[in-house]
């Protein structure tokens, strides 16, 4: 098994990068390639002891940032020499000389990289950005959470084969239940996206559970949510954004007085669950599914925990063999869908 | 001022409303107008000591349920000589008897029963469901929360003119800050819909600060934000969602054990602040703006104080002159869009 790791991807790089590929390389079987400036990795990883064979460096001088974006990002992620982490690891995965590859840096910019170097799945038209919300009881697969602003049904449906695939290889869940994200419940209720989606989803002979509303998807009642890349993305950042509101309200109204402060000190279990509940790095990374090779992309708040958790759950999809999966499920189902949207 | 209450509205009408009313008739001067099963609703009023003057029954036999939809649900809030508590109340606005409506029923009913019956303000095509969301520091209103799920970019710059005079006579805010809810900052990000309408705002003579993500709002960055009814009703249901989830399982936590028991105990006012922020009662009612009539909906769930606190917040609208600061603001601007459109 070898992994690639963008040294160059989380906000702190390379550090936690360096840390977890240690980590990774005491814990796991196989090896990391690290990609990134040579010198200064080889430097980092001489002051740690480890088995000389389960890290190997490989050199990208340039790098993309947080910053990159628009043509210039679109430049970097395509030309064929380019010399950034992304571009030098994705075409290790591309070569054929790792499984896959995983980085915390620009979404948008591994997202470019993987699609113009890897291409997608042969019936895949767009390729789906993955999300592991915590629900009630476990995860929910949710995408897409960004890739594509503006979907068309059959992508919707494309989403649904795959997230499936996911949702069995990493949550274990037998026939995934899936869900439509919509504004209510009732089979015909949702925008015009929603209404087109539902009946090709209600033959796809899928686990289709109807149309979900935020309700459900916290409470557990779906294994995956789709939705398209514009309200996948709203719906991420709002959910992490009051839950952080509700966090911070919490901790300072517990410091507001010495009765409040010694609950908190009393309760400080209760509100590391919480913590651990809303906190990425448990989840690690997340997949490109629909690109024809494995790009899991984590967030750029990464730490070295986080990256160690993004360095398993890719693993974890490497050995169930997730990218054959993906391309068996495709080739099954698609071509009854494109009978079906002939009709 | 001549406020119409739905007695039928919330889950467990009519007594919270009467309540509501009666506790409206202590504290307000005018009156409340008390729409339902006349016979009930007197024997109920009787019980109470309260001015005979303060609060009027006006019989309503029928009613628009939770469960009515589709074409019963349209009949029922379009027909001429409709008996239902929404359809009197409403007719009361319409004739000039009322100044405003507050109902916590179905709101697909509200929305249908306020349209065919009130019509919309000249230059408005699509009313907006509005909220308002707790947000650091204060509130955000939000729309549309769920009366359109496709909209056109006119659609949501007659939103932004509604919100704007909302946030100025609710919250006080001098030229409030108006957002576009989008998956990225960047001007020119965002799906078709937000990218058509990003230029219509920023030319539309509104303190427009841009596109605005899920962190902005919940920080407070802006006083209204506007989006489509799809994604707004999303974005409604999913946050109230994660805060639920997050404050049972710290309730749950909580219970665990003698010594975080305890803690719940000292931290209880913390706990108690939170519960106040993610209350739909403290806000009790919004409008549907565009509707050529003030008409409130509050939550199903409304209970005496947030039917209060519904009849509260209909009143401050009404002194305000809320309609008629609306139908100037359409006004004024309406010509300036047009132009604009056809270009």
């Amino acid at each position: 098994m070898r992994i690639v790791l963008d040294a160059m991807g989380s906000d702190s790089c390379p550090d936690p990068e360096i840390q977890a590929a240690v980590e990774a390389a005491r814990l796991f079987e196989g090896k990391i390639l690290l990609v990134g400036p040579q010198e200064q990795l080889q430097a980092s990883l001489q002051t740690f002891e480890i088995p000389s064979s389960a890290i190997r460096i490989f050199p990208a001088p340039d790098v993309i940032t947080m910053e990159d974006k628009g043509l210039k990002l679109a430049l970097k992620a395509k030309r064929r020499n380019a010399q950034n982490s992304m571009a030098v690891g994705i075409d290790l995965v591309k070569n054929g000389e790792a499984d896959a590859f995983v980085t915390a840096g620009n979404t948008g910019g591994a997202l470019a990289s993987a699609y113009y170097r890897l291409g997608v799945i042969k019936g895949v038209e767009r390729p789906g950005l993955t999300g592991l919300f915590p629900v009630k009881g476990g995860y929910c697969v949710v995408l897409d959470i960004g890739a594509n602003p503006d979907c068309k049904p059959e992508h919707l449906v494309h989403f649904a084969i795959m997230g499936s695939v996911y949702a069995e290889i990493i949550l274990g869940k037998n026939q995934p239940r899936i869900g439509l994200l919509s504004n209510a419940e009732e089979a015909g209720k949702g925008n015009q996206l929603v209404q087109d989606t539902f009946p090709l989803l209600e033959t796809s002979g899928l686990n289709f559970i109807g149309n979900v509303e935020g309700k459900e998807l916290f409470q557990g009642n779906a294994d995956v949510v789709v939705t398209d890349g514009f309200t996948g993305n709203v719906l991420l950042k709002s959910t992490e954004a009051v839950a952080k509101l509700i966090t911070d309200m919490l901790r300072q109204e517990l410091m507001r007085s010495t009765r409040t402060k010694m609950g908190a000190l009393f309760a400080k279990p209760a509100f590391e669950s919480i913590k651990k509940l809303i906190d990425p790095a448990e989840v690690g990374a997340a997949p490109l599914l629909g690109i024809n090779g494995l790009v899991f992309i984590g967030h750029g708040r990464s730490d070295e925990r986080a990256l160690l958790n993004a360095i398993r759950v890719t693993r974890q999809a490497v050995s169930a063999g997730l990218l054959d999966a993906l391309k068996a499920a495709i080739e099954e189902r698609i071509s009854k869908l494109s009978t079906q949207v002939e009709k």
